[in-house]
C-alpha cells in the first residue's frame, strides 16, 4: 500500500500538462474527457517501449521519455495527422523518483513542442517499460496510407537513414559517446510531423521507417499493389555516417538499419516539386531515391541501372 | 528478425474486430483512422495489467484478456461513458501462440458484448503484460465525475464488494478452484457499463472500486469536498463471501479489499429510486451503505450508529 501510495506521488510529475484544445476534464479521474474538432477524424495509435529489447536499459531516462513519445509521434506523421491528445502508462521496477522527473522532462518537452496534451497515465510497479496512446487530428475523410503508391510515382525519404542504427552500435560500443550526433539521432528521433502534415493531399503513400528503409518499402508496396525499383546511388548518406562506418556499411544501415523515424513517401512526379517546396521550407532533407514501378518487390539498381538484388532474400552487400 | 516475423503472425489472433461505428480506417497503417460521433465527448483511459503485480503469472490466459479490457471499460462505466473503441499494446516473453489465441478470445468475447472495435495494436517481446487504451462517448459536456458530492447526498455500491478479495485469497491457496465463483469475481470482473450510463445525469459522483471501497470512497469524498459515513450493518455481503470468510473478514473484504471493479455511486436522495429502478432492470444489486455529510473524512458506523473508526488510521477491525 505504501508503495502504491508512493508510486502516485512521483506520478505528479507526469500531471500538470493536460491542458490544450478540447481538454474538458484532464488528469484526475477515473477517464479524461475530450471534445474532438468538428468536420475532423482522429487518428489514433499505441507503441511500446520495453528495456532491453526497444531501448538499452542504460539509456538516459529523458531520451526514453522523448523515444517513447517520438516513436508514436512519428506514427501520427506517417498519416499526415496533427498531435492532440497523448495518454502514457509507465511501468518501473522500483519508485525513482530522479529516473521519473528526468523521463517527464524528456516526454514534456516534445509533447510541448507538439502542443500534445498528456491526457491521462499510469504508473504501477513492473518492468522497465512505457506504453503511449496518441491521438491526432486530420480533415475529415483525409488520410496519408501506405496504400496509395501507383507505379510511376516518385520514392522519397526524409532525413539520414542509417544514422540511426550507426548510433546504436557506436553507443554499445562506447557508452561515454551519449552526447555524439549519431548517437542522438538513435536516441532522440525527430517525428516529422510538419513534413507528413504537408505531404497530406499531395503524397500518394507514407510510411515512417522503424523496421528500416527497405522493409518499410515493402510494407508499402505491398500495401500499394505494386513494386519499387531503389536507386543506390541516390541513397542520402551523411557525413557522419560515412565517416564513422565507410560506404558499404553506410549504405547497408541506411537500408536495413531501423530506428530512424524519417518518412518515406510516394508521389506523383508532378507534386514532387510541391513536397521538395515543403521539406526545405522546414529544413527537411527529402531526397528522392527512385520510383515505384508495375512489377511486385523491391529492387535495389547499380551505378548503371542494373538490377542488384531483389528484395527478400536479399541481405548483405 | 524472425521472432518479430512470428510476433507479427501472431498478432493476427487480435485482428479483425476492427469493423464498427466510426471506424474509417482499421488495423494494419501507421494509425487507425476514426471518426467522433457528433454532439458527443469523448472518454478516454489507460491501465497496465502486470503479470506478478495484476495478476497471477498462472492466470488462464483467456481471464487475463477479459481482465485487461475490463479494467479499463470499467473506469469508462464510472464516467457515464459508452465503449466505442480499444487499442491494446501486450509484450510476451515468447511467441506462445496457445497463450495467445486463449488472451485474444478472453478480450474479444468481453469487446463484442460492448460493442467495441478493437483499432490498434502492438505486439511484442517483453515481460508478461497487457497495456489497453480505451475510448467511449459522453453526450456533450456531460459526465460523472468523482467532485460532484454533496452532503445529504445517499451512497450506493453495485454488486458484492469483497468477493473479488476473496476469490483471490482463494484462488492462491488452491489454484485447482480456478472455477470457483468467488475466484470468477475476480479473475473475471464484470464491469458495470450500463448503470454507468443509467447513472449519468442521475448520479451525483461516481467512481469504480478498484483499490478498496473505503479507499475509492476517500477519493470520491476528497474530490467532492465533504465526508461520509458507512453505516456497516448495511455492506451488501454475498452468502458466498461469508460462507468462505466468516462475517468479520468479509466485512474486511468488503471493505478493503480491491479488484472489485464495482460502482460507487452518490445522489440526492429524491434521485434514489431512479438508480434503484435502473439497477434492478439490469439486474445489478444496489445496496444503499451510507451517506455523504459535511465533515470531511470516512466513518464507519456501528448498528447503534456509533462511530467505529475513522478512516486513514483505521486498518482491521
Amino acid at each position: 500500500m505504501e508503495r502504491l501510495e508512493e508510486f502516485q506521488l512521483i506520478g505528479r510529475w507526469l500531471s500538470g500538462f493536460d491542458r490544450g484544445p478540447g481538454v474538458m476534464l484532464g488528469i484526475g479521474d477515473d477517464a479524461a474527457v475530450l471534445r474532438p474538432p468538428l468536420a475532423h477524424d482522429l487518428a489514433m495509435t499505441v507503441d511500446s517501449l520495453v528495456a532491453g529489447t526497444h531501448f538499452p536499459v542504460t539509456a538516459p531516462a529523458a531520451d526514453v521519455g522523448h523515444r517513447a513519445l517520438a516513436v508514436n509521434l512519428s506514427d501520427l506523421a506517417a498519416m499526415g495527422a496533427t498531435p492532440l491528445w497523448g495518454l502514457l502508462a509507465l511501468t518501473l521496477p522500483s519508485a525513482d523518483e530522479p529516473w521519473l522527473a528526468a523521463f517527464a522532462a524528456g516526454f514534456r518537452a516534445l509533447a510541448e513542442r507538439h502542443a500534445m496534451a498528456l491526457v491521462g497515465g499510469n504508473l504501477s510497479r513492473g518492468p522497465l517499460m512505457a506504453t503511449v496512446q496518441v491521438t491526432g487530428t486530420l480533415p475529415q475523410g483525409r488520410w496519408l496510407g501506405r496504400d496509395g503508391g501507383r507505379a510511376g510515382d516518385v520514392l522519397l525519404v526524409s532525413g539520414w537513414p542509417g544514422e540511426a542504427a550507426a548510433g546504436l552500435a557506436l553507443w554499445e560500443a562506447a557508452p561515454s559517446l551519449a552526447r555524439d550526433h549519431l548517437v542522438r539521432r538513435y536516441l532522440r528521433p525527430e517525428p516529422r510531423v510538419a513534413l507528413g502534415q504537408a505531404a497530406l493531399g499531395v503524397a500518394s503513400a507514407a510510411i515512417d521507417i522503424s523496421d528500416g528503409l527497405l522493409a518499410d518499402l515493402g510494407h508499402l508496396t505491398a500495401a500499394s499493389g505494386c513494386g519499387a525499383e531503389v536507386e543506390l546511388s541516390r541513397l542520402p548518406l551523411s557525413d557522419a555516417l560515412r565517416a564513422m562506418r565507410g560506404p558499404a556499411q553506410a549504405r547497408h544501415d541506411a537500408l536495413y538499419g531501423g530506428d530512424d523515424y524519417e518518412l518515406l513517401l510516394t508521389c506523383p512526379a508532378a507534386a514532387h516539386a510541391v513536397l521538395a517546396a515543403a521539406a526545405e521550407a522546414q529544413d527537411v532533407p527529402l531526397t528522392r531515391i527512385g520510383q515505384l514501378c508495375e512489377a511486385p518487390g523491391v529492387r535495389l539498381l547499380g551505378e548503371g541501372g542494373e538490377v542488384l538484388a531483389p528484395a527478400g532474400g536479399f541481405r548483405h552487400f
